[in-house]
């Protein structure tokens, strides 16, 4: 297997079918519990029968990525944390992890899940208690203007249980969170990058949601035993209000989603266009699909009224399943042909192409924009016609980069690689001119790259300078630390002909996916303005120690190196409400609140405001004291909080 | 100030009596709330007004910690994560976060808090749900054997729940919690290293945990507004069995803990000998103490019935408290006189001496044990004999790290600084020898250092390459993230006379402290042995779906691509165990599995075996879908978990 991939993938390429019929039959292997999945990630064996096969390129091994104390990284990397729920900020080329951001997860240090603020934004049940802790965010996307990111949002979606977050980039926090109705499994997320009808506006107002998982529409128990009659809601939601506008039925499990820079086009990776419920059904088609949504005319369906809803939801949806869409002047959808079960879709900085990953083929397959148009206006006869090149990579493709100067980089999961290959030169060799040489250079990665970004890469401002290789298994590349493996995060220099390596940069599982950021474009905030919190304590006449009935509201304040009400007595019973202003104004200068045995503990930046409610149920004596490193008198610096019995 | 500062602190001593005055009097001002707090950390008014001072060491801004891709890390930083409630693994020198450990936290990537087996460890109440959720662990220190790290376990605490954790170092798993009777603010943790009678016992059998906030005892509602009758207590809990063996009430307020090489005396230093409930009060006595017990001496007692019980704690407790102890020769405790405030207590390399940093005095005070001892046996006339140094050093001084050839190495607060120092010439120097120069260098941290250690520093293999200054404030050295900071891990190499900076490494707040573990010291398990797991789903035969009544167990298997039960169907209102075992046998071949609006995600890395409990209270289907990327069919890789209405 190793040998001939190794002699086969570059130009020399055989018939794609055959190489399709070895990777449907490998990947069945594992499936049917044959001991050995063939198809599998990182296998230790593997690597040792690949052991003896010509590298495809050494690894340059150069390392350079070093930052100097005192001096700043070039780029942000904006990380999706996976299972972890939550997104990350890195610093790019050193790889410092600046700042972890609670999205879906609870974070003792910050409070998030545990203020009152946190809970409203989070979601709560009846009994005030969280709906949910956990969270899948597998992409972050930020806001668009002019086809470049405008520092605004970041946009982030949980698989697991449906919900899109929106985090304002001035103070890295997450303001709104919403749960898409009727969905399951909401793994594609981007952003529009200008409206499809009005010239004027260039910049983000909408966030699309693709949903992988087909379930009864509505989902309240019925048709469990009849998957045929299951069905996926494409979603958007409104960037601005964070209300979902519209949903739209399609067939397939929708994978990755990729917006155009026209604001025209959303689509959709498919796998499963069999619409299977068993593994072996989702791999029975040779090929599977690529969904294009026309915003504009699906917006006027949903204004025409041509829109039904699902369940308890008041959600206008329209119907972009293939049957209903069979005319191309009026579809609302064009499913598009790419290879079997593709994985990723990413549109090229030059605006022209979609490019798909097609994971079960070892190709990647590029669609024209411009022709799936021509589709939609009637002008292409068949949607397949608007695929303009299927050109061979490797094994296992999964996501693509582009480096602004026409190459696109693509992770190939299987191989354990990076290729780099020229988009224009994959055209020209797909339309026959076999001396188009397209492959420009690989990179062997470690191990088992999932998603592949470039600096800058999935704007217009594509600047080609690192690529980030976020590889699954790490195994050997670290210190050993346990069964559970950090992943390896690879950064590559592409500024140049070849790709080097210069750094494996370590993370939490499971960051998918992410963006770099020039660093220009991101312009944070140092301190909170007190004037933005209503519920803020901002004089010593307004803090102090108010009851009525059970209710007592504490309205305190804090300056390093005090709390400003040393005692606080309660009964018990009491519902209390804490809520703290810090009135520090210096930068880096937080506090933390912690009230021991009643598992409450949050942080307040300065000049910032929280608030946390809570019954005084257990009796006694409880230092309330600060856990976030102040002052040299910060142990010092506690309240009693006093429960009568 | 600061020009004052620069010029005095070397080796041109003043009168200690006037830096003392000098530092209580500008602490008070920040309490008094006059809107100037002197002593406040990182003020950016200070900085600017420090900035005309001559620089006392122009950092070396060498840079130099960059590991190449695919070399490994020279050690382990094992981190406390303050009230993350976490604990952390980083690879030195090149900064990699190789792992987060779960503590008191809830993570919902490994499932810790969410699956069964992590919440009987963790603690939960009559319904079922975790007692807590939040933690503040401060410290954490790995078992000894012949005075340095056996690679056995790591104890880590919890300040604000006052809880002890076990971290087992094969796997870096949490093995076991447990919560202290009758404590509240337990901040000082340390294991013994070896036993104080058995001289066979050359190993942790004891982890001995301070005090540090007096609480009424038993904390039931009484004596709320006399806290001159609340006390606290010191605990020794049993490293194997992690059980309370015993405890000790003490005067002060225990801040840090330290033990002897010998296992005969453990210590903590105490701020608030006053006794006070106020700020004020906390800071009126020029002069503190560090608090040493005579382990052999308690435990005789323990074994002699001279014991009491707190409220309802069994837990056999002796009474330390001066006024109890003041015949040396019977004497459970020693009240050794040291600096006002003081901070931490560390222990020399080559065992002779604890290191007190005095806060709010600008010195060290060294303490000889075998001085100590001696009190004990009646033949040192006072505690204060036991002093053999007290020298400045500079201005708040928080902990001490070691090199293992006689220097120490201390950070100073308030100065953002950490000062080289020799011990044995400090030492020459308070007994009358002017031309001791104890001070060897000073290097500038960025800023506010609070814990410092060294490679090894803590047992006597120190080995002085490295020492890891843990910063409170980053402020301007990294690319902003919004008005939350991370804290800045400045990793200075100390192999030399001088004291050379080489990265500024990032943490996400708040990791006090750590230690630095030499890598061969550490072994740790590619995988599991399933048989370790009682309720491990070994065979075909053992999977499937058990129904009792309305509880229902899923016996599952996963093996990539697939788990081993494609429709899993219950019933509205059935109680659901699901036990999962991982038959993948390929190191770092983990899966996750989450099941969607049930709010539940867990991995189960190779032959391991996790299971939860959960009502299924949702009608509908759900697709219970792999989180852990595992294969190229990953995505593929889901199973039906239908509940009927």
């Amino acid at each position: 297997m190793g040998k001939d991939k190794k002699t086969s993938v570059n130009q020399d390429v055989p018939e794609l079918e055959n190489r399709r019929r070895f990777l449907g039959r490998s990947a069945l292997l594992g499936l049917a519990g044959a001991g050995v999945s063939l198809g599998l990630a990182g296998c230790k064996d593997d690597a040792k029968a690949n052991a003896g096969a010509p590298a495809a390129a050494a690894p340059a091994h150069t390392g350079g990525h070093e930052v100097a104390p005192g001096q700043l990284d070039e780029y942000y990397h904006f990380s999706s944390g996976g299972h972890s729920g939550e997104a990350r900020i890195i610093g790019l080329p050193s790889g410092r992890e600046l700042r972890r951001i609670p999205v879906f997860n609870i974070d003792p240090m910050v409070g998030w899940g545990i203020t009152n603020e946190s809970k409203a934004i989070m979601g709560t049940k009846a009994d005030g208690s969280l709906k949910y802790t956990t969270g899948d965010t597998h992409h972050v996307h930020g806001s668009y203007k002019d086809g470049t990111y405008d520092g605004r949002w970041l946009f982030i979606n949980d698989k697991m249980h449906s919900r899109v977050a929106r985090i304002r980039m001035d103070t890295m926090e997450v303001d709104k969170i919403t749960e898409l109705p009727n969905v399951m499994g909401f793994h594609g997320i981007f952003p529009d990058k200008r409206d499809p009808v009005d010239e004027k506006i260039n910049y983000t107002t909408r966030v699309f949601c693709g949903a992988e998982f087909h379930i009864p529409l509505p989902n309240d128990g019925r048709d469990l035993d009849d998957p045929s009659k299951w069905g996926a809601l494409f979603t958007c939601v409104d960037a601005a209000t964070m209300e979902v506008r519209w949903q739209c039925r399609v067939d397939g499990n929708m994978d990755l989603t990729a917006t155009s820079y026209d604001g025209k086009l959303v689509a959709s990776n498919q796998y499963n266009v069999e619409n299977a419920a068993e593994q072996a059904g989702m791999m029975s088609a040779e090929m599977d699909a690529c969904v294009f949504l026309n915003v504009a005319r699906i917006e006027q369906a949903v204004k025409d009224g041509k829109t039904f809803t699902v369940g308890s939801s008041k959600v206008p949806v329209v119907d972009g399943r293939r049957e209903s869409n069979k005319d191309p002047k009026t579809a609302l959808t064009c499913y598009v042909p790419v290879g079997k079960n593709p994985h990723g879709v990413n549109a090229s900085p030059d605006g022209k192409y979609f490019v798909c990953a097609d994971k079960l083929s070892p190709t990647a397959t590029v669609i024209e924009l411009a022709k799936v148009l021509q589709w939609f206006d009637g002008a292409l006869e068949k949607e397949k016609d608007a695929v303009v090149a299927v050109v061979e990579i490797g094994l296992g493709p999964l996501h693509t980069g582009f480096d602004g100067r026409g190459n696109a980089y693509t992770s190939l999961f299987l191989d354990s690689q990076v290729v780099k290959w020229n988009v224009e030169k994959a055209i020209a060799f797909y339309k026959g001119d076999k001396n188009a040489k397209f492959i420009v250079d690989r990179m062997d990665v470690h191990y088992q790259p999932g998603h592949g970004f470039a600096s800058m890469g999935e704007t217009k401002e594509a600047d080609g300078k690192y690529f980030n290789s976020g590889n699954k298994f790490s195994k050997d590349r670290f210190l050993p630390v346990g069964p559970l493996h950090p992943e390896t995060e690879q950064l590559l220099d592409i500024s140049g002909e070849k790709i080097k390596l210069i750094a494996d940069h370590t993370a939490y599982p499971e960051p998918h996916d992410g963006i770099i950021v020039r660093r220009d474009l991101v312009k944070t905030r140092p301190i909170y303005n007190m004037d933005e919190f209503p519920n803020a304590v901002k004089t010593p006449e307004q803090a102090g120690i108010e009851r009525k009935g059970n209710k007592v509201h504490v309205r305190m304040m804090s300056q390093a190196p005090a709390f400003s009400i040393p005692v606080i007595k309660v009964k018990k019973g009491d519902e209390v409400t804490l809520t703290l202003t810090n009135h520090d104004k210096i930068e880096d200068l937080a506090h933390g609140c912690a009230i021991p045995n009643y598992n409450i503990n949050f942080i307040v930046n300065p000049q910032e405001t929280k608030s946390v409610t809570f019954k005084a149920d257990k009796p006694g004596a409880y230092w309330l004291y600060c856990t976030h490193f102040c002052h040299a008198l910060h142990l010092e610096m506690r309240s009693r909080f006093l429960v009568e019995a």
